[in-house]
């Protein structure tokens, strides 16, 4: 069995080689891997892998070698992983060889993935594999799962397990849509209060900077990117609570009516804060995106305020409010790259050339449309509005989620290679540790093969079914499921 | 603070008491309880409790003392769940008493849950209890959760925790539908064939004969009876391969088409071997009812069968295949009150006047509808069609379950008198240990208060929310939900 892996992101310049050690032995069956590699092919040729044998070895040649703490740790994953129930009452018969060679780090984490699914046990407990050869690399480059932690708050081993999970799908970027209107878990070193006053609870409702820290570190090791969402300048109802004067106070006549609308755009000391408070959030999160939001920005309440009226006739707004909110979004620039949800575009006049257009609304048509017009304006885009997953159904509703064609708009091949890839959206409403793994899996395995795997090759609901469903199988042994 | 419980089950014609002893405070919080209690009022006078000090007692004028092993591990039970993170640190400050009097052992047990709701900690963690003053009893005496571990086995621990939530619900019936068309988990003494060839899995995948006496056991403790369904002459196909020529072949012209239909009416033998089940059956589950299902007999395969249509001719029984299944049920006689799905009631005319009718389908126009008819031919009859939770859609839909008027139909007080009650179905095509538990509650309690209290103290949705969201908080603390 060779593995021979080729990625395209470029991390790392260099290739890596191990090999695991198994035994020859019959002629059975052959497994599947989800999602799908782009090419795969397996013979009838079994051998039997001896657990009290096996091992994982970096080859001579590799860059990678003993010491290497990605694939060192994952390397201690695996083995319990592909060996469930081993018992250590095995004897060895003979010995081969496999081997997977990567050109990233991250590569060879998928192959090791790809690997483990192809083992398996017959009834008497042994472990098998057959002779398979696999090239893979994936359809997109961003594979997302959005969770919302400030709807319902979701503890950290509701969040580490998640990020498991993701790993055995291949999802490579957990959006963190952290801080919203219901709370404001994140405890800030900057600003204390956001949490102290803003979370449902300042103690055991927030995420403290060591649990970040974690959830970056569980993440990484599995080849995930971790992208914080603070978004504003709506949805930050629980912001005010811990930071007086930042939200628009609203007005009914002449007075204040005690209620707060978004982010207060006419006052210098709301960008003031946000500076900081990016300051703060683009250092804890080492990654080179950050999410800023911009969506469902009501000016109901900017209207109604005079200091905001006032702001705009000093700006030359005239009435346009979504050049006020295109105003905030440009003022909030940082020295990351930004992605924001499709409003911005919708709304807005300029947006900097790198920044990335969430998609979340919209009939099938209006997406295509949304897809055709981002694209052509010259800016990558995700699509997310698809695969919101928090909404349910009663029976099998995943195939609606496999068979989304994310290409499928209007284009020139360049606008195509824009759409970077596709994320699956669990917003919180109605989701809490209780019922998240359920909902998550395996309705979002459907999307990932869309995001991983060749669309022709995964054109068909019906040959997909049997290999979901032994795919869930896998997602209940390796514990991410809630039993 | 004092309980007095007045419960409509006769099982034990005696007076019980006991005791708690806690320690009189100051002033603040009214908890309230799930289901409503018939009657309760409260004052805003607050005792706090010492989890050092607190004991149950029996007092000394109860029928029942130190030995009663059902009320002995119910205290058991309750003093961690009342004291939660109770890690003996508290003082003692004086001492008063509650007192509990019921009718009845089951009684008690529902009075010591209302208890335990009553109790409620401050932020300090110091427990209190409000003045309270209770009465109760269920408005329905059949109060019914179906599992279905056929479609999906349930392992062990996902029923017994069901069981523990049903007693917080209190709900008093469980309902095993444990064997259909897809899977026959039940290991019987009789014929282990059954399931050693039936079931999912021989071994991993049965009820083992202590596995039952385990349920049941469980079961009792917390007032819950167990009625075990064994359905047929339809939903049988799982018991066809363990029981060679228990099912009827189909035939596709003159040729069998190597398919079978429901349980073969015309063979002696079939009769012989459901008698003999059933001799078992009715032993291993002690419960006074049992159920027989009777529901979806398709006729197709009984009309393309020769032997069938010969045994019909021969009966005088013309082209009514509703009369042959009639024949069937009738045949089935035990020693048991049976209880039956309704399309038994729609096909046949003579059913044993104690048999109870149980209501699964049509619109809220036509379960009206049977509700008259079925009670009007002096049947007693349980509704379980406006409750099949299985069914699920996005957002809150407890409402509905909430707001199900069993009694409203057509007929006379005596005719609502024989609705016994009725029962929420989780149907497993859908549902496994990974599911059960966020979709069963706290969804199934509002089912639960529907059947408890009393319909005009509990009819306004509103009312209800704060008080359902506090309960399903306690569930959460008494780990019925999986987290």
């Amino acid at each position: 069995i060779v593995f021979s892996m080729a990625v395209f992101k470029r991390c790392y310049k260099q290739w890596l080689w191990f090999m695991v050690l198994f035994m020859s032995f019959s002629v059975i069956y052959v497994d599947a891997v989800w999602p799908m590699p782009q090419m795969i092919s397996s013979s009838m040729a079994r051998y039997t892998l001896n657990p009290r044998e096996f091992i994982f070895q970096y080859s001579s040649g590799s860059s990678a070698q003993p010491g290497c703490s990605l694939l060192d740790s994952a390397f201690e994953r695996y083995y319990p992983l592909i060996f469930t129930d081993y018992r250590a009452d095995k004897l060895s018969v003979c010995s081969g060889q496999a081997a997977l060679r990567a050109e990233t780090v991250w590569g060879a984490l998928r192959g090791l993935e790809s690997f483990s699914q192809l083992v398996y046990q017959d009834d008497f407990g042994e472990y098998f594999v057959n002779e398979t050869e696999i090239e893979d690399f994936p359809r997109f480059q961003f594979r997302g799962i959005l969770l919302d932690t400030s709807r319902h708050y979701l503890p950290l081993h509701a969040i580490l397990k998640t990020l498991d999970a993701m790993s055995y799908n291949k999802f490579n970027v957990f959006h963190w849509h952290i801080v919203d209107d219901p709370s404001f878990p994140y405890q800030s070193s900057t600003f204390p209060d956001l949490s102290s006053k803003g979370a449902f609870h300042p103690l055991t409702h927030v995420y403290t900077q060591i649990d970040v820290k974690r959830v970056i570190a569980h993440a990484r090791l599995r080849g995930i990117r971790v992208l914080a969402e603070f978004d504003s300048p709506g949805h930050t109802q629980s912001w005010g609570k811990g930071q007086p004067g930042l939200l628009t106070p609203c007005y009914k006549g002449t007075v204040p009516s005690g209620t707060f609308g978004p982010v207060n755009p006419a006052n210098s000391s709301s960008y003031q804060f946000m500076t900081r408070l990016f300051k703060e959030v683009t250092s804890v999160f080492p990654d080179s995106y950050v999410h800023l939001g911009g969506d469902e920005v009501d000016f109901t309440c900017w209207k109604s305020n005079p200091d905001v009226r006032g702001f705009m006739l000093k700006m030359g707004f005239g009435t346009d409010y979504t050049k006020l909110e295109s105003y905030y979004m440009e003022k909030l620039g940082l020295n990351k790259t930004a992605i924001v949800w499709q409003d911005v575009f919708d709304y807005h006049e300029k947006i900097p050339v790198d920044t990335v257009l969430h998609i979340w609304k919209g009939s099938p048509g209006q997406i295509q449309q949304e897809l055709s017009s981002i694209t052509l304006a010259g800016y990558r885009v995700i699509l997310a509005a698809p695969w919101y997953i928090n909404h349910i159904d009663y029976g099998q509703d995943w195939e609606k989620y496999y068979t989304i064609q994310p290409l499928n708009f209007t284009g020139t091949e360049q606008q195509k290679t824009l759409v970077i890839g596709g994320e699956v959206c669990m917003w919180g409403e109605y989701v809490d540790a209780t019922n998240l793994s359920p909902r998550l899996w395996p309705r979002a395995s459907a999307a990932g093969e869309r995001l991983w795997s060749d669309e022709k090759m995964t054109s068909s609901v019906i040959d997909a079914f049997p290999r979901l469903v032994d795919f869930r199988c896998r997602l209940l042994r390796y514990r991410v499921m809630l039993i």
